[in-house]
């Protein structure tokens, strides 16, 4: 499989996905500055793949600084705020920054030592988020049945995140079991990382996927043709709500009119205990550049106005179940959700 | 305004609406398969502007035929069958052939008679069909209130019909009337007549009009942002159901959810009394190459599998209203549909 982001040689490498499928070009960083440009271009995009792209720029960052250095206070909160600067609704970046800070608080006074550290933990980070997903994955496949078809959208597999996928992972794990699910998956306009990274995705693993535009999902539905979605996510507030990129929400209702099952797969360090509902979410708005343009080919006139949410929420009401690698939150989520971060020593 | 299609000089002009809104080019039709070419092409497309065109075509055809031609009844089949082997779903190519066939029927021996016939035919069905859009606006208007946002999806407008437009005839005529309606406008994946066509037209004419994804429907409806659907249709069914661009039923759907009004516009032509529901109305699919690529630029390995169905069926369960150049259409579809068409001695 290939990487979504590594660390070698004191370099941050990540694969751009603004060029998949068609060039696999990998993205090398040595400054935290440019791993934040990154963030901000959608070089890497996708909540889990943020927070572990955050880390490793914090520690890009701090292994710069000069061994002398004796108070590295005022760098590293620079280096914080311009990556905590990129993207505002992916909870996982700002959970990800807070372990960085919490292991700057206890080596700062050893530059040393505070370089090693940081890098352990951002590596940690980015280690555990696979297994997370494997973990997210087997408890998730059993919400499917042998020979299912799932839709998704957007994104939430192995490039969403250190690796494997959260939404794709669940879909790995039942076919690594046998359960032969296919997928549908919606183009996911504007960015379109349905039809470039999820079709590429399935395809490189002959899982067997058939692209649609994002407007069809309904139609399918209404045919029989879809039995479950499941979707990733961006930011779970603590009553359930979820943000997810731009459709999530047409989606659910779909599926709610048409009495469809509709599953969110997120690791809890995308569930954020300062959200207390969707309502508390910041939804990012992207330029409208991305919806006038795409491939530098110009679909409408440059001076039509555009409006470009690169999220929504959706409301845990429309959610079936949300699948972490503690187990799946089907009601109470609040009570359910505090007692997961409570055992993960949040 | 620039006319959709033209009768000049013994030949049919179209307007090319592939290359719209940057290139303003117009097709010169000298045979009635180069009309067959360009439906099934979609240089021209919308149901009411098929309808013109293939009685164009039919004019065309005829017109070519020798003076001294004295049993016209095989190529007149012949035009008929290539013209109707264009489309399938959109009725208004089928309603405009059987008006087409009525006046071969009785000028058939008389080839020179015939030939004036057949275009005085397909001239009035043209020229009717702007006079009923400015109809339809006039009746449609009432459902607007001052100062409305109305979500579009595809074109229904004056690239769509004769001039005028369905669904944009409506607004046009609201505007008119100083209601200040602004208009967003779904892009209309895959073939874009949302981001090129409606967009173009709102903008020609000064009516403030907002691009969006297609996606983003549901979560602008969740905030309020839009007070009222209107779209246009392809075919309609005697108890309402609506046959139209793929993704009018999930925005249907979602309409229901939101409590929001839904609303069709289309010229009784639009009914086909054939249909008994929209199960019987057949759902045309396009290659998949228009979904794997975006504007002419590829998005997705060339060998992906594509599900591409053009249009989709909206049940009159979710349909506020069936707007006609008769009436409004609220409730008992099959009673009135029956009476509209009796009344137009169809």
């Amino acid at each position: 499989m290939i990487p979504t982001i590594e660390w070698k040689n004191g370099r941050v490498f990540m694969i751009d996905q603004r060029k998949l499928p068609f060039e696999e070009v990998f993205v090398e960083h040595t400054c935290y500055k440019n791993v934040a440009d990154s963030i901000k271009k959608m070089v890497i995009r996708g909540a889990p793949a943020i927070g572990v792209a955050a880390a490793m720029g914090v520690a890009l960052g701090i292994s710069n600084l000069d061994d002398s250095e004796n108070d590295p206070g005022g760098i590293f909160n620079e280096i914080i705020r311009v990556l905590g600067g990129t993207r505002p609704t992916a909870v996982n970046l700002f959970w990800a920054l807070e372990e960085m800070k919490k292991v700057f608080k206890t080596h700062q006074t050893d530059i040393r030592l505070l370089k090693e550290k940081i890098l352990e933990k951002a590596l940690e980070i980015k280690n555990n988020d696979e297994k997370i997903n494997r973990d997210i994955g087997k408890i998730g496949e059993i919400v499917l049945k042998k020979g299912d078809t799932v839709l998704t959208h957007c994104n939430a597999g192995s490039l969403a995140t250190a690796g494997y996928g959260t939404a794709l992972g669940v879909i790995r794990s039942a076919n690594s079991s046998g359960k032969n699910i296919s997928v549908i998956a919606g183009e996911t306009r504007p960015f379109l990382q349905g039809a470039r990274l999820t079709v590429w995705e399935m395809q490189k693993e002959n899982i067997p996927v058939t692209l649609i535009t994002d407007s069809m999902a309904g139609y399918l539905m209404s045919k029989g043709d879809i039995d479950l979605v499941i979707v990733g996510a961006d930011r779970i507030a603590l009553n359930g709500d979820t943000a997810n990129k731009i459709g999530t929400y047409s989606i659910a209702v779909l599926t709610k009119f048409h009495n469809i099952p509709f599953y969110v797969a997120a690791p809890l360090s995308t569930i954020d205990p300062d959200s207390k509902s969707g309502l508390e979410i910041p939804i990012e708005e992207r330029p409208g550049s991305e919806v006038r343009n795409f491939h530098g080919s110009q679909i409408t006139p440059s001076n039509t106005q555009v409006y470009n949410p690169a999220f929504d929420i959706t409301p845990f009401e429309l959610i079936t179940g949300i699948i972490t690698e503690n187990g799946i939150i089907r009601t109470d989520p609040e009570k359910k959700i505090k007692n997961m971060l409570k055992k993960k020593e949040y």
